[in-house]
């Protein structure tokens, strides 16, 4: 859906209208100005309040998509159950704390023992502030918020074939780098080499504006700059700044040393970003307050039917048999879990969701003394190495507290050589190498290792969906309903890894439901159409 | 002091430790990683423990620098007392809030009418995480601090002669520049400009290195990128995201289009900046709890007098006249201020008091709906506007919060033609319209203004210290005492306009007096050398 040039804006809209759908015209329409943004409270959906009455839609699974679809379907009316396989709400939206048991598949059980008040987000992490319906969620929940440090000119990067692999800071890479780009571009113009190509004002004005973005100095150089640290720091009496020395292009070039040098440019990633005050799952625990008894936990599902009504959902509560039918499903379940369980879907679905392959993202984190706000003025932010676990995450709540949470290797499995066949104590070791390569010396201060690698963790096995079964025709299966039966959660959005896809996808997935709904009463059924 | 290549650094050390006197060269050992930086705590200053004792030093003022001298003075067992002729400590560090009333010294007041919990720092606001003293001493007095969001991709730049006066997003602006930067630099080296310069092999990497940082697609052209943001977000369902079309560069070079770009990157400014959770004042309000009697409020100096054994001071109090002696003392006074109180300073000092001139910087702040925030995802940072009052500088504090303070308008009176001349209502009408030039729309939003303007305070009459009297040389003068008279404040520092500097340069002062003090006893005397 690419956008001509030359076709007019409202001829624009009318074809996003009926391309997008669902909630698409609106976001364009958003987006060129013509109104404002979302994100005061969470937009009402279109479906007509009420509408929902009499009908009984079964919701699978209490992640975020769970969660919101019950939450927006209980608005217009719905009956709605919420069946959980867990004790709690939230799926990947989980926040390790003491006394949280990290349980794999293989029967290995780590309990958090950090102090009180210490936290870590073993899922999702950040809100971007362009995800306004997650925002409008947590403003309509009361849920407080802060800022997630994405960004920060104190972290570092590292690389054991670059620079003799010493650290450097992330405030010499990005600025040294800019600083040679404009010197070489401002050269290259001075000797002509864009006359053809560009008016001698433009030139002019160029080279004007390479000296202010190097930044160059009178002879068109690149000799560093206070944006690139200093060697000594302007202080009190005679104490004046001396800026360290510009690093050499060739290290900035060397063994891709800029691979994290614009992730805070990533759409997703690019400030401000935000968290929950106290952790993420803050949001779950809101949504699953608010709805009560509607989520049902402990009661994992075992069948999934069709019925010449809808649905009928088996599933155990406290080691008993239970069924609940219902007029539509939503699932949410995730396809590693959704394929071991016995349902009626269609052998097209069925063959998308068996074809399906799920990432192996993980997080091993630590408490420790803040060393790197005490000893290196770095306040959140992360920092790369090259080579084994990465990112180190570095926490953006409590701010100051003695002691904190800090990731050390926030990755896909496949990611670090090796890393899947390692013993527990082996994937613990190779984190802490990564921390001392970054911070010589405090490796040895790092206690109280998590790992939680998602893969392994019961009723997900996988962080998220990598490969749908046929490509992006499975795709558009999973968008489109199986007969009564719905999918929500990031996987049916294209913010895959996101709560903001899980939202959208599960007010698409109740618009839907919604319509037809509508259409089934025109048509004289109570609410459901017949099989 | 420039880094000559080729010295030791060992040399290098040395040479620091005797150019630059207190700090430098432990400064410098951290920057090279010699040691780790400072942060824990304020680092004890190199006097002995109770060197002090038995000796009275006076300040003058209970600002930043006033009130870490008294800190400090203390703990070394001196005998303080401070002197300030406010109501209150903190001296420009000042936080409006409900009640707060704004005297300006021609008898305009202005009483802040804002709902409880909302606040503006009128003064200093932000707190860079290497400036590591004043961070150092939030610790150590326990004051909770958050985030200042100083970056934000989704901030505004707006220049009435460019984009036809339409306001770009920040996320726009930074990468469709990189992105053109990089394409022309691609093209050169492509075209061979830098054959004779670079390796063929460096060229290829560059070339390489520019398709990762444009980014550029394949064909070396910055066709836009989702770093500059979405026509249409990615969402559920079908909804595929559509990149922005980038700008022109031509817009990108139009009339200093940038000066809003790198603001981001200027050393003090950079990400991670701090501030004190509920206003900047908690800071001093910490310090002036810790040394409680020793500072006198309401007690404005009215002669400064040196005398066979230190200095007398004559101020009121209530109204009475009063007099203090003293072996030392720390003046932190505005020049403006200094220069009309009698005093018995050398002439030289007084010729570069007198000829001294302060800035005059001002903040607008207004109360609002955080629109935003609601309408347009911005939280925290700065908008910029080519023309009239500017930046705009969204809350960080309460995110989230249905109103807030915001600035428009920050900046000194000479950068606004005319503004010094205007009256208050104009002044307001001016600020406004810098909102509705970047929030068309929400200009009628905006209530219950207050303008703070440093030239009119009462007690300060300027922000800070723009030129010295003498220059270079009468800076020189400043920094050493004029006999028992130190000088202490940002105005002592090359850091002026931060608080760090008035820190920095208090601890400075202590350490001068003590190191006279020391010498005195070693001469004989109990502390202070005869004149």
């Amino acid at each position: 859906m690419a956008l001509a040039r030359g076709i007019s804006r409202r001829d624009f809209l009318m074809r996003v209208g009926q391309a997008g759908g669902y909630g698409a015209a609106f976001t364009t329409m958003q987006s060129l100005g013509l109104l404002p943004m979302k994100g005061v409270l969470a937009e009402p959906i279109h479906a007509a309040p009420g509408v929902g009455k009499g009908t009984k839609v079964v919701v699978l699974g209490a992640g975020i998509g769970g969660l919101v679809s019950a939450y927006e379907l209980r608005k217009l009316g719905y009956d709605v159950t919420v069946l959980e396989a867990r004790e709690r709400p939230g799926g990947r939206n989980w926040t390790g704390r003491k006394g949280t048991k990290v349980e794999f598949t293989d029967g290995t059980v780590q309990e958090i023992k950090w102090e009180e008040g210490n936290y870590q987000n073993l899922g999702p992490a950040r809100l971007p502030s362009t995800h306004w319906t997650m925002l409008g969620y947590a403003r309509e929940l009361n849920v407080p918020m802060e800022v997630e440090i994405n960004t920060t000119r104190s972290s570092l990067l590292q690389n054991d074939k670059a620079n003799g692999g010493v650290p450097v800071v992330q405030r010499k890479a990005v600025n040294d780098t800019r600083g040679h780009v404009s010197e070489l571009l401002a050269k290259c113009i001075n000797q002509g080499a864009l006359d053809a190509e560009i008016t001698k004002e433009d030139r002019e004005r160029m080279v004007a504006f390479l000296g202010v973005y190097g930044p160059l100095d009178k002879s068109g150089k690149y000799a560093g700059s206070e944006r690139a640290g200093y060697k000594v720091y302007p202080g009190a009496g005679d104490q004046e700044p001396v800026n360290e020395t510009p690093m050499d292009m060739h290290v900035l070039l060397d063994e891709n040393f800029w691979n994290g040098l614009l992730y805070e440019e990533a759409n997703d990633w690019q400030a401000t970003m935000m968290q929950p005050v106290g952790g993420m799952d803050r949001i779950p625990f809101a949504f699953a307050k608010s709805l009560g008894d509607i989520v049902e936990y402990s009661s994992p599902v075992t069948e999934i039917r069709k019925t010449s009504k809808g649905v009928a959902i088996s599933y155990t509560q406290g080691g008993t048999a239970k069924k609940l039918e219902a007029a539509y499903c939503i699932s949410t379940l995730p396809f590693s879990i959704l394929k071991k369980t016995p349902n009626d879907l269609s052998p097209e679905m069925k063959s998308v969701i068996d074809g399906s392959k799920m990432g192996h993202s993980l997080k091993v984190a630590w408490e420790s003394r803040r060393f790197w706000e005490q000893d290196y003025n770095i306040y959140g932010g992360l920092s790369f190495v090259a080579q084994g676990p990465s990112p180190v995450w570095y926490p953006s709540g409590r701010l100051m507290h003695p002691t904190g949470i800090v990731v050390a290797g926030y990755m896909d499995e496949s990611q670090v050589a090796g890393f899947s066949d390692m013993t527990m104590e082996q994937k613990f070791a190779a984190s802490r190498a990564t921390i001392e390569k970054l911070h010589p010396g405090h490796g040895k201060e790092l206690t109280n290792p998590i790992y939680c690698g998602w893969r392994m963790v019961k009723w997900n096995e996988g962080s998220w969906i990598q490969t749908y079964g046929g490509g992006k025709q499975g795709y558009e299966k999973v968008i489109q309903a199986d007969g009564p039966i719905y999918f929500a959660g990031d996987t049916a959005s294209h913010i895959v890894g996101w709560q903001e896809g899980a939202a959208l996808s599960a007010r698409r997935a109740v618009d839907m439901i919604s319509d037809k709904v509508k259409a089934a009463r025109l048509a004289g059924y109570d609410g459901a159409l017949p099989a």
